[in-house]
């Protein structure tokens, strides 16, 4: 049995490219940019007038000219105007523009227009007022936005604004997850007495959906021969397989065997967590160089659900390239936890004065999936301890923002 | 002009309800869950093996008996077994029914197997162990998830175990989002020297698709019959329309004119915030008795983003019925901001011991759509005050969790 630790060294070492492609960029929203963004021009590409009102020339300004005759109009989305009579103004619009000749904008709040002449309430008025200049915010040529981030909607407006109507982001891995178990049953199934429908896959979905991952599930029955034809099938059409159950001791957890005798490299078995122990996590390794992950989750829900957030999210992250944001929460009650294992324990997340609270979720062990929507994560409490101070600090392992 | 806080009261007393719609439970993902989801069967639904290894008769453990003859084998998903001889095991594996005549589950681990008999390594042995009892996490009836939350990975899980295949969740609403000002080029268009690209359209859609809305969008051209005829189409095909643009004093900002002349009762115009000061919001009440909100936003591209998070939000929070979690951060710096305004204030947020952090991001004011990319969210400081000290805490409004 190894650590928590370990078994994330080893998964990290392990990960596996999926390679880039490019997609219109309003479908890159929540992908992984895999190039760097340039601005094209200069932003703002010319002096932009920041408020609607009229131009002037400044210096006339401060000769003490106060009326100014209209000598015309810019809107924006005009080419740039000339003004032909440097004493004059000519009325500007937000986004044009500036006109030549003049460089200094006053807002309309501010001028009195009768007919064709404006009359400025001002005393003092500073040079360049009212100017978002050219290349202010970011010169031509500059990284506006550096690759392997998650595209925002933040993102998305600067690419849109760069002309960048299609984008590289990373490839999304084809992924099979495949619940075990013959006491499953499908949804919208009656089961019997001793039978439960399936869920952990479906869980696994939704958790992969997040990483903009769309999983498809099958199911295999505790038949040897089938599951291993089942997965012979797989890694042919599949990048990942994600497994939940038959992997802990039981007579028909065929699962660590089958992968082994299909060529499937076993890099550990069991890890010193609770819950989510039996974990098994090995690599298929193809002749044309490329490598498979293959995670096989223990069957329990709480089992499935936390070592997708403590492996498979980190995994994935670093195999697209992305790094994932950590997060600590300040423990907001006692907690004791005896057995040598790192523990994985549900809790509701507060924010209390600009502070993370985590409260802990009381399930009743791994198989009591209600629990989780009780709860908004996982912290992370170290193998070494085993009692936990309100107050102390612990890594967040959190599923719900909202 | 009116505070931020009017401005909020007024769009949440004017919520729209979309209705209630049924999807297949996989689809639900993201969605308001509009059902209570009640347990359809005690949870677990039998007592239910939690280890794989042999189950046992209590009472006999006690009398001294270690070696135990295995009289049959329990698996997972085959209806209960029997034991016939009270001082026998069964070998059951997790997952499975406990078989009658049995009571205690001892772990493969404590248990050493030759051909028929199972010999138990254990001194002490508590009656019930490794049995995850019938109705322990719910009773059959219970209230698993109370409706109006958002469906995350956690609830579809629950779902999925409890049947509904079929599950009821709040209608997403139609939006138009249409951008305005002659100065916009399309996205695949080289923009000639005094025109830019549309984004706020873009950025929008991208905001609203967190909110699982696929919103359309449009562009109208700074002409008044154009716009007019535009907005009546919009009107009639969509539950709500957003508009980037046209509010302010320009000579060609003919939106809330128009809006009005086509009947949209106008209910506030400008707020005393900045970015995002000329925001206009008004309701169009139609003769069948349905509302229709259009929230008309300032074109500078982080005046248009922040009233996004500000007041849509919230708003389409409230019409599907789900509560937006409050965040608070620690400003990481002193701040001065002058003006008698609410100022939203573009910010880096950082977890350091579990402690929320907001590090201000030095932009170029509401036109430097670039500086979002470096921020994570916006937190909003109050119009009472002029200096914001290091240390104090204020709401935040995030955009990006990653």
């Amino acid at each position: 049995m190894i650590s928590v630790q370990e078994a994330l060294r080893i998964i990290l070492d392990n990960t596996q490219d999926f390679g880039v492609e490019e997609v219109p960029f309003l479908d890159a929203i929540g992908r992984v940019l895999k190039e760097d963004i340039f601005a094209d021009r200069d932003f703002p590409p010319f002096n932009r007038v920041a408020m609607d009102g009229i131009a002037i020339n400044h210096r006339y300004f401060e000769y003490g000219v106060r009326d100014f005759k209209i000598e015309g109009i810019q809107p924006a989305g005009s080419p740039r105007e000339k003004m032909e009579n440097a004493a004059y103004c000519y009325e500007v619009m937000t986004g044009a523009v500036l006109p030549e000749n003049t460089d200094t904008v006053i807002r309309y709040e501010d001028v009195q227009i009768n007919s064709l002449m404006a009359k400025v309430n001002l005393d003092t008025l500073e040079k360049g007022k009212n100017i978002h200049t050219q290349g202010k915010d970011r010169q031509q040529g500059e990284i506006l936005i550096p690759k392997d981030r998650i595209i925002t909607a933040a993102e998305i407006g600067v690419i849109a604004t760069v002309g960048k109507s299609m984008v590289k982001v990373a490839k999304v891995p084809k992924v099979m997850i495949v619940s075990t178990g013959d006491e499953l049953v499908e949804v919208d199934q009656i089961p019997e007495a001793h039978q439960i429908r399936r869920s952990n896959a479906f869980t696994l979905v939704s958790l992969l959906e997040k990483l903009q991952i769309k999983a498809t599930t099958s199911h295999a029955t505790d038949n040897k021969e089938q599951l291993k034809v089942k997965i012979l099938n797989n890694l042919k059409t599949h990048d990942i397989l994600l497994f939940s159950g038959a992997v802990s001791k039981g007579k028909f957890d065929y699962l660590p065997e089958v992968l082994q005798e299909l060529g499937v490299e076993k890099q550990f078995h069991r890890v010193a967590q609770r819950p989510g122990k039996p974990f098994w996590f090995g690599i298929k390794n193809h002749l044309n160089g490329t490598n498979k992950a293959i995670f096989a989750f223990p069957g329990n829900p709480i089992s499935t659900y936390v070592n997708c957030l403590v492996y498979f999210y980190p995994w994935f992250a670093k195999s697209v390239g992305f790094t994932l944001k950590e997060e600590t929460v300040i423990l907001a009650e006692n907690v004791v936890f005896k057995p040598h294992l790192t523990y994985f324990l549900q809790v509701r997340v507060e924010v209390k004065y600009g502070q993370l609270l985590a409260i802990p979720i009381k399930g009743n062990g791994s198989g009591d999936l209600a629990s989780l929507t009780m709860a908004d994560g996982f912290i992370q409490l170290p193998q070494a301890q085993t009692t936990f101070k309100k107050g102390a600090t612990y890594p967040l392992l959190r599923y719900r923002n909202s």
